[in-house]
């Protein structure tokens, strides 16, 4: 629904919001933080400042809807769905677009942020198709993709404990690697330390066990969206990931942007699913819903940046990687979120998906290092001279997503960004 | 370390407790209970009753050991680690030998069991190796383990919010199934249901995000251990593994014993891992253990019990479907934490670790009916003339497992018990 929040002209009081890449006044995203020498809290993000829910309740504004956004994370505020999720919105867009009132902010670069929500499961989907393409080509010339990739959103479970807000630094993992020219694996640091962009969905209401879910109800449970960086050590999941799937390769970290973007700032920006070319499977009724396909997918572009710790001490900006589109997921959010729950699996408020890597068909497009340099093949090269198979210590990287339409201010994720520290 | 509260003539103020063949006082096992229209909270089973910690903290019992069990879960009270459950056992121990207090205790069958700890992540390993072997041979006859599977423990993530206590009914699972015969997939009620007999153990002490942790040290992180079935829809997992291994064949539900079985308890039943055949490769260091290969293992008896609706209309005792022990797996407790954290990962108290499914090498000793019927084209004869190929609406299966040895007590696990409820 596209209503007033989104008026492109909208005024707002606080300094830099106007024009802000990532966070105007139409955005409004949600997250944890904390200020200096305060405890986290809820709070919006608007352009170079966090909007403190906290202290927008104690001073009694916004009508006692952010009530729920006083604890330690969002669970609590987003389990209660679209309807307070709106109300909020509009209420805090009435607020920064009314009389200044700068007490209720902090400045963001002063702020630590947290994660959002509990991460109570975390399920990385696979529904990239060029992604999963580019790697199965790798593995299997003929047949990239498996019999079943195009009738269901592969996905499979992984480790919550070990999600991170952006900035938080990641170590090289150590694990069991073997060479092809090896005879045996040995133990140690990661040689094939690699990114993954995917897009990150919350779940805020969440769904009984055993509760059916009809496709058309799937994306109410979704509070909202983030950038998702699924570090993967190609080595240590290539030895150990049949016939079980990743584990210790992808396990060690993966990073999310901390501001959950909600559907209704993404309002002005669905799109309908590209159509399938014609010998791809209709799929089955319960992941078939007409307006989710009319409308359920996401406009949004998406980018890779890297900055070694050479083009750091030269002062040189990160050197862009790769671009592409959340339009070339095969699935759209609605179909992970109903495909989960339809073997009667629960879903809890603050439960997390991945989308699945997400490159695009072109050259320079392509979401991971795996695809970008052929498995390891061809080195891929930076500004300033260097240039990278996988990733060295010290390189910093950072995904970056708008969303931009003509007629809208453009809107984004905020940075998700991790820098690699040399293995324990 | 076995001491007096292992003594098997050890006296006991409680009715059945002596001689109990899961509960006497060498046992011992915490859990989390709700007496009649009461609360959550701690609580020790001993013979067919169930201590109440908070009755007994509130009563000045206990030299305040127990106030970390009055909670709704035992993360507080495990995650202090080795001492504090030692001083809490032998308290209790002392307590339930000394005079008569019979206000501490509930009827067990007049209690709720809940989950014991918080379940943040569900880890499944797949340990054992006859498993393994037995199920890789119905997909590749020539070559059934894959190449790393006897250098490292191959695990998955598993979905932590469907891990249920005893007694919580299943429904069977929807999913996509697809037959040999059948030209596309379709949607439905699974077909090959079917139930998988593993160990569960419990993380009681966390461990932090890129601390090394020496194979030494991973045993002290250890609570204590449950049974686990691991329910498996072996159509839906056909279908949907590969290439990320399974998702929503397992996801759907996980039963576990409700009560913690501590390593104090179990000292007494500690034995070698057994030695490997002279062409298995020497495990790495970071997974080598002189003492763990010593005295790592566990010395324990599993079994699996089947009562159909009509056996149960007949007045049918359960029929006894398998039997095997737990030192048919390939890698010690304590080997499966430590390559759990040798990438960096963290754990956190109350995670859950199954081992995989536990079969020994001899026929009678499958540890689930894939192998029992051989993928289902061998079906199972049932006392009372019925045969399973896989589970049918109404059967219940039980798990049970008990530590045997001369001279000791024998101690047990209580019940793991599900029924199976038709489809949605």
């Amino acid at each position: 629904m596209i209503d007033e929040t989104h008026d492109p002209a909208l005024p707002c009081w606080v300094p830099e919001a106007a024009g802000h890449p990532d966070f105007p006044i139409q955005n409004l995203p949600l997250g944890i933080f904390s200020p200096p020498g305060g405890t986290p809290r809820g709070g919006v993000a608007i352009g170079g400042y966090i909007l403190d829910l906290g202290a927008c309740h104690a001073a009694g504004l916004l009508d006692g809807l952010a009530e729920a956004a006083i604890d330690l994370t969002l669970d609590a505020l987003l389990t209660q769905g679209v309807a307070a999720r709106r109300a909020l919105r509009s209420a805090v867009s009435r607020l920064l677009s009314g009389p200044s009132q700068p007490a209720l902010l902090h400045r963001a670069t002063e702020c630590s942020v947290h994660l959002p929500m509990s991460v109570g499961d975390y399920t990385d989907f696979y529904a990239g198709i060029h992604h999963a393409t580019n790697v199965g080509r790798l593995l299997r010339a003929d047949v990239p993709l498996t019999p079943n990739y195009k009738w269901m959103p592969l996905g499979y479970h992984g480790r919550a404990s070990t999600v991170r807000p952006s900035g938080a630094p990641l170590r090289r993992p150590n694990g069991q690697r073997k060479r092809a020219t090896d005879a045996e694996p040995s133990f140690g640091p990661s040689r094939n330390l690699d990114y993954e962009l995917e897009l990150g969905i919350w779940i805020g209401t969440g769904h009984a066990t055993d509760a059916p879910m009809p496709i058309g109800e799937a994306a109410s449970h979704i509070a909202g969206f983030c950038l998702l960086n699924d570090w993967s050590a190609r080595d240590i999941q290539g030895w150990e990931y049949q016939p079980l799937g990743p584990f210790l390769g992808k396990s060690f970290f993966t990073t999310i942007s901390p501001w959950i973007v909600t559907p209704e700032a993404l309002a002005p920006f669905r799109a309908a699913q590209p159509t399938r070319p014609t010998d791809d499977p209709q799929p089955l009724p319960y992941l078939w819903d007409e307006a989710d396909q009319a409308g359920g997918a996401l406009g949004l572009t998406l980018e890779i940046w890297i900055r070694t710790a050479a083009m750091r001490a030269a002062g040189m900006p990160p050197h862009r990687l790769a671009r592409s589109s959340a339009l070339d997921l095969y699935w759209t959010p609605a179909q992970l979120v109903a495909h989960h729950a339809s073997n009667g699996c629960n879903l809890r408020s603050g439960d997390l998906l991945g989308s699945g890597t997400i490159s695009s068909a072109t050259q320079g497009s392509e979401g991971s290092l795996l695809e970008l340099t052929r498995g390891g093949r061809e080195p891929f090269a930076l500004a300033g001279g260097e240039s990278r198979r996988f990733l060295e210590d010290g390189d910093e990287v950072t995904l970056t997503g708008h969303a931009v339409r003509d007629g809208f201010a453009t809107i984004g994720f905020g940075p998700c960004v991790g820098t690699v520290l040399s293995a324990a």
